[in-house]
């Protein structure tokens, strides 16, 4: 990409200019605990080079963008079959909604809700021996490196995920979930504690900018298939109540996590990862979201 | 594209030869009286190449994907002013919920559901001297022939359209209509009845294939960033409650008629039409939605 | 009743003196322009005493109490073949709302909510030759005097009747209004802008305290059953989402309009009328809940 | 009440004649075991007299109609104040729907839906030093005998109490919970296991027909304004989105529970328990209804 490295740290400039608007997420007392000035960006391309700005080697809880991890490993387990206990449409609610699972009888509508993820931690208990190890060996399988659970971080929002606890058993009222209510959340809360970096974050998941190859490992992550639709989903679903916003104003498949984070493919060309803890009203980085429009808009990097 | 006239043919011999299972639409006694066995496509790319199957010149009612072209017209007029009257947000729901609009005060969730294009009929009646008659000639000026309107069917839509009545109402019970709710609802319902065959339909669209610049008349219709956001909201709103499944099957931005219609735009590459009158029980074309799935997959279409 | 009326003045003298709230309904013009500060009671018991304070000879527009006026007559012409069109449960919604339309299919969730009043409105216009003359003759059978529509206030809500629009074209794009929208409004408008003192609304309504039988005139008006499932269908729906409110706090079946009058019945013994223009948050007469509260509460009058 | 016995007998004769339609409530475990063919009745009036037929000394599980009591005894602990966390109007929906508490933010709609009576068990546990004991003392001060809960029953609540579950994490998630979820739903489950016949049943609740005072024991339950005040909560909200219903064919104020009882309320004259486990689809006793709105007619015992 000509130039990229140049329109990226103007950007980042700009933005890290501008008021640093929003709240950090407090609802999980050790996120509310983070340096609200943080602000990193790494992008690398599917042949391998890397552009950088800011702290982008800080870790930070990936919170929800492990949703599109765990989706990874059920689809290359399950295929198609895991659409018999979800669906994949936009949901137009908040993230932790729980009045469609009415509605809808305890299906969730896509993956990428907390409902849906949380089903697939269900699915993944069943299918899995030892599903935590297996769920890091499998991140390690792609990155080449080891990733931990922070387990401060997961005891935390087990503490105040009342409303987490309230889905689950909603959803096991309606048969959608096998397990014990407490081994699925226990699972889920260690899969939204996962900390990495932007430049970590960016490389694991590159694999959704390669056809499902990790380019630099050369290991087939998912199908090429599984690889579209994945990126589908997040286009529609990755953002809640504002994929129409992102999908608008960014023109990228992503995924953002309450912690901050967010993660952009473009689809063939490369991945991208922005960490600013504070969220705008809808949940999402400020400063992430004011990032990419800009940089995709620069690029001229829409999918559309 | 290499091949495309095999891979295009071949699809269309298959589907066609599995059973043509849906009901045409009947809510408009009009629209029910087409013969469901029709099923037409054409692609053409932004660099002319034409590619046809089947019925690809016979004229059907685009229905509801005017409410693209309405949507380029009302954006290069009004710009970003419009998002303060809807927004670009899925809805989760059927093309004619009410629901929505009560808990949103009256702001449609995006201008491709019913709310949304009748709120853009309001806009245009307010902004333009003859809204009909600039209508018709912003496409003509687009496709360098005649377009018009069909008054026997948006008569057939009128006499039935209780619940576009409905919601017109409660729009202007919000105070988001500005006109008289006949008046806006005699423009909508023309708007709807434009009919155009899958040849002439994708020729008319190619400007969202292109940068917004139609590439025979070399037209600027909107502009390059307009063009990318109506394509991302083709994306995330273009098919009601299966834009997620329309995302995750074809992996194109697209948008769909009750009659039978879709189009989908490959952005920097070709629109295309597909025509065929017996509905999924989503109201969208279910041949139309069988070939774009193999097509796409077939041509490894999809913008993900 | 012992000393009524010195209870009845003293408690009406105690709320005047509080502070008057809550504003004077403005959505329909022509009421907007009454005088706040009005305020009359009068209650008259089934042996004919008759107990007034302030007010009690001011014409008002008693708004949506007619809606009980218009359940009697339908439920003598029609009987229990009413309630295929509707129900009769709380709806725990505004007395507007079109959501539970939305999911009910068409049906209303009961006679006292708008939606459920206009399809009383329709069957009225298929069963009477003359609805509106009929209409005004049967309330002058009970009372023995002349009623009127008042043409200007019928006139002033038809104008910006916008949501009421909405709700008989949403009704009827489900199968539940059979004559014209125009001519359906036309009569519910005229229904709901009748004119009446708190001296003739109490004395209209006596039959509802006396199984059916309108004291003076000794008219059945209703049958002994009817008139206890329409003093259900007032308990539990007189008051929209304020229902349980006034059962709470007043422990009477009762019906309220947006004119500030509300109208109550102890069945068995009396019924009362109250009249003061400003409305309360849930659109029920401020001075009228405080009244009666006190005034039940004194006398003991609950039916609980 | 004169030749009550008699009514009494025709009545329950007619309907064990009858039909018995619907299915004993199956999701408890253990509940699903009783006999389908058990039915009883017991009329008390305030002055003592005693009025029987069928199966009226059968113990069963009164479930939802605990409901009551909690309500009363926290009334009398704590008066209005308990309205700062439910409201007391009807919820026009099911009796354990989680879609209100997420509009109106974790406040339930009234204390005898089952968001409404966790946050009251909430309470006690917070107000009394030994809940259970002393919920067990209230009761047998009523009555002048032991009454107790089945652990039986309510192990087997807690072990498909899902949505319980889910309901009172969600509560909690809004701060209207201030115990341990499985604290409160162990009192909760308890409460509704209490045992009870017919006869106890209507004995229980004679405070409820005679301004608060048990007639035998002479005991001030609560006052005479909050016995108004709870008979009229049970006319409005006692059997969910039933309420209407029953209000409209029978007339009183009365509380159901899916163990197959009906308890009603003559105020100033009478209560009354039926039992029989088969339900409608609404969750409410088939021959319960059947009987009472048979009876009431034939007694002429409606309030309204």
């Amino acid at each position: 990409m000509i130039d990229c490295q140049n329109i990226l740290d103007k950007t980042y400039q700009k933005v890290r200019a501008m008021e640093n608007m929003g709240a950090v997420a407090s609802y999980i007392p050790e996120l509310a605990k983070v340096d609200p000035a943080q602000f990193g960006v790494c992008l690398i391309t599917k042949t391998g080079e890397k552009f950088m700005a800011g702290d982008s080697d800080i870790k930070f809880s990936i919170q929800s963008i492990a949703k599109v991890l765990s989706l990874s490993l059920v689809l290359s387990k399950l295929g198609d079959k895991l659409w018999q206990r979800m669906d994949f449409e936009a949901s137009g609610s908040a993230f932790n909604s729980l009045v469609q699972l009415e509605t809808e009888n305890g299906i969730p509508r896509n993956p990428l809700i907390n409902s849906g993820a949380i089903v697939i931690c269900d699915v993944l208990i069943s299918e899995l021996a030892n599903p935590k190890e297996e769920f890091l060996k499998f991140l390690s399988s792609i990155t080449g490196y080891e990733v931990n659970f922070d387990p401060t971080i997961a005891a935390s929002e087990k503490e105040e995920g009342y409303r987490n606890f309230a889905l689950t058993n909603y959803l096991k009222s309606f048969g959608n979930i096998d397990n014990d209510v407490e081994i699925v959340l226990d699972f889920y809360f260690s899969l939204c504690s996962i900390k990495l970096s932007c430049a970590e974050l960016s490389n694991l998941f590159l694999y959704l900018a390669n056809d499902g190859v990790h380019p630099k490992s050369k290991k087939q992550v998912i199908s090429k298939s599984n690889t579209r639709r994945i990126n589908a989903i997040m286009s529609t679903c990755g953002f809640y109540d504002e994929a129409g916003e992102f999908a608008y104003r960014v023109g990228l498949p992503g995924k953002s996590g309450v912690g901050g984070g967010i993660l952009a493919i473009h689809p063939g060309k490369y991945a991208i990862a922005i960490y600013s803890p504070r969220l705008n009203p809808k949940g999402n980085s400020y400063r992430g979201m004011k990032f990419l429009e800009r940089f995709t808009s620069k690029t001229e990097s829409s999918i559309f």
